[in-house]
């Protein structure tokens, strides 16, 4: 104990930070291949930035967030500083002012990966997570955005989520600035002023699902009280201002060409507004061509997406089939991805503007949606596990492994202290292994295996009595040398 | 141009850092997840923990490190000094004494990941890599050992390593213990004696390959003068000492049974150097049970490793074939993986002590190896390229790309600028594509398409003058409704 004096250190993560287990990461990694088997057979190359950046570098396009490093892990290197990612389009920008000469134009990416932000940790809240990007940096045309719809419904589709479960709702942000202009919020000859206002008028629209229509409407005048007593300060529309937006966002009818003429109307005095309703319509009769209906992808004015930078076609993939929520009501799934054109991240490098378009896909999120569809039915499959009765028999056992596993079964050997033979089952039971594997001295002599088929085991000891479990019906012995085949059997006859 | 004022960020890496680009993820990719496979069917788990790490929990076991937190990126947090992990092994050893109560035990474990290291960059010395970890905590029987060697090995075959090209050697740091003790320089009564004249002999050995036996006899004397003229301090290892040392390294015989009895004599006087002896036979025994001879894993006492914390078994992988050198000279590809067994790691979180054996693959070394054996024949397969002749009629092209694409053909439409045809060829060409696929208005007019084979395109370009060229003999018409099935009649051929 003299050694041991100083203090121990703690074994934990960071606060905020957390490990995966097993088939956490496997069930992620497929889901995540699957995916990248869509973007690549659409013509995405991957790539991978280095997790740090220059501050400098990745500037500040973080959501809500005004100071310079906050929300960013930063630190000091040789009097540059340093961060790591907060997300993949920044990085993406500075990669393609960094090779543009040496990529395709316009180029396709995808990059899935880690990325990290500095914010308060919660409950399901962590500040490292995966995003699963896809864009396309220097193509002007709406084409480019109706492939990335298209693409992430094939991507929703691929990875398990039925058509008819999910649907991809597209706006343009070129309406909802004519719908601005008509409002009287936006001046095309002096496009600085009321970017306060628009800013307000912006994140009151994004908030019409949670607030609702007479929220919204406060927020778009004078202000808003919340249940806390907090004030909330609004645009300060008057009211037929207010209208014009509120209609904008009821401008949905049940048919697309109805919508687009609804918009029409709305934003019929703006330029920018009417181009904004023919991108709508362009994109809609690109996605028609390859098969794309209303069905599953469709224009709806209230999809405003958060994020300042959008500059013209934004859109949303949602699921829609309900989920019970933690007091046990059932609501829709909600939204899973998310995107849109920006045309000045490039910019601030090179000074040129670059048309891009791309969709971030929430892989958590997605992860909770298949898990949510699967329910809790399949358990994930464990090893099958030779145990070892002899210690000195140890390459027999290790060799009936290695016999399974050439046969394409998953398959170990109990490596801890074999003298309690009740530990190697509960050993097996933590493993979630569907068959033990026994060999004693006798079995050996008569060349024989004994097989313990734990799953049916489990289930015999949840519904009979200790008596009955303890004469083991679930356990069988074969001849050695039909190991494999019998094991195979088993487990077939279990799926 | 007023707005750009500001100083524009430069578009750069942080030094020592580099992104990946298309094959460069993708066969990466694909090779992780056939070592995953692998280490999947020999019941190992997925883990990944995340990359942040707090510097207590990091501890300082990186190699040639001495003072804290040099080696690593770190940065203060709400007075919590936090950092990215330096390699997979520390946080396995926070995680197993975190969870210790919900893991299975032993614990096989395997991840694969980034980790960062904050040293020089130099060439091809990148400051973010890969690491392909799988280790088994809590075992204390060498049959660990063995399994990992045995996977190891079947790693390597999986990935495409030719039984042949690749050896494992393993040796004990206890066989090394014991010479220690016959040379003087490890007293079991009192470990601490000689301790730095223990680590100047294990580097000294460990650069044997390198330096040759006159250099290591120099280093284990009074020490030894390079090229430069710098001095380095030896061991100060008597003659006789030295002798003893040195006739470990030779130890190794044409068969296992000769290398062991060779060892007995060598350690005959040392209890831990006879343990050890005896724990290489049963090594070998039990991997000889399994079907890997001599051929594939052999005991080699040269390998000594350099990391402190082995206690046990040491292993490490090399591949055989040659390759050239950066100046012509053919050498043997040498290392690729390497690991051993230390049981003290979890022990600094939970004062018990913890058996762990485990092996860290080097990942860019094995695509190295890969790319070396694959030679420079195969290019990557870039998509068929829809070329865009009507910007009107972007819907049929945009159809087009998706037939391909739902027959398994990469595929996508040109969304540059489609004015100047000659640049839509250049893109296919930087896009590596295989086949250009064109339609103006005769040929819509005549239900056909064009198929350009750019790949024999670019051969015949090479080859003959262009005059011939001209002629285009690698255009094909088809019927429109034909379009799949050419294309993949075209891609078979040059398959």
């Amino acid at each position: 104990m003299a050694k041991d004096k100083r203090r121990r250190p703690k074994a934990e993560t960071p606060k905020g930070f957390r490990d995966y287990f097993g088939p956490e990461v496997t069930e992620r990694a497929s889901m995540l291949a699957r995916i990248a088997e869509i973007y690549h057979a659409y013509g995405f190359e991957a790539l991978e930035t280095s997790a740090v950046e220059t501050v400098e570098a990745l500037g500040k396009f973080l959501p809500d967030v005004d100071r310079p490093n906050e929300g960013v892990f930063a630190w000091e290197e040789d009097s540059d500083w340093l961060a790591l990612r907060y997300d993949l389009t920044a990085p993406l920008a500075r990669v393609y002012a960094q090779h543009r000469n040496d990529l395709p134009s316009p180029y396709r990416r995808y990059q899935m990966g880690t990325v990290w932000r500095n914010e308060k940790p919660g409950p399901g809240r962590f500040r490292q997570f995966y995003q699963c990007d896809a864009d396309t940096v220097g193509a002007p045309s709406v084409a480019a955005d109706a492939e990335i719809c298209a693409m992430a419904a094939d991507v929703l589709e691929a990875i398990g989520i039925a058509r008819g479960d999910y649907l991809l709702r597209i706006n343009n942000r070129k309406v909802l600035n004519g719908v601005m202009e008509a409002a009287g919020v936006l001046d095309p000859s002096d496009p600085e002023r009321f970017a306060a206002e628009r800013g307000i008028v912006l994140r009151a629209i994004d908030k019409l699902d949670r607030l609702g229509e007479q929220g919204v409407r406060a927020l778009l005048g004078e202000g808003r009280k919340d249940e806390s007593g907090d004030f909330t300060r609004g645009a300060g529309l008057a009211d037929e201002q207010a209208e014009i937006v509120l209609a904008f966002t009821e401008a949905r009818r049940d048919t697309a060409a109805a919508t687009l003429s609804r918009l029409s109307e709305l934003v019929a005095t703006s330029e920018t507004g009417r181009a904004g309703v023919e991108e709508l319509e362009t994109i809609g009769t690109l996605l028609g061509a390859q098969g794309y209906d209303d069905s599953r992808v469709l224009i709806d004015p209230s999809v405003v997406r958060g994020l300042g930078y959008y500059t013209g076609p934004v859109y949303e993939a949602e699921l829609t089939f309900e989920i019970m929520d933690e007091k046990g009501r059932p609501r829709s799934f909600g939204s899973v991805a998310g995107g849109g054109r920006y045309d000045d991240l490039v910019k601030r490098f090179t000074g040129q503007e670059v048309p891009a378009t791309g969709i971030s896909l929430g892989v958590d999120r997605l992860l909770a949606a298949l898990a949510a569809k699967r329910g809790a039915a399949t358990a994930a499959a464990g090893p099958v596990v030779v145990t070892v009765m002899d210690r000195a028999r140890m390459g027999d056992y290790l060799a009936m492994a290695t016999e399974l596993r050439n046969a394409g079964i998953r398959a170990e050997v109990y490596l801890g202290n074999p003298k309690n033979f009740g530990n190697q089952l509960k050993y097996a039971d933590k493993r979630a292994s569907p068959i033990a594997i026994i060999q004693g001295e006798d079995e050996e002599a008569r060349g024989v295996v004994q097989l313990k088929d734990l799953i049916l085991g489990a289930r015999i000891a949840e519904s009979a009595s200790l008596e009955e479990w303890k004469d083991q019906p679930a356990q069988k012995e074969v001849a050695r040398g039909d190991l494999v085949a019998e094991v195979r059997a088993m487990l077939a006859s279990r799926s």
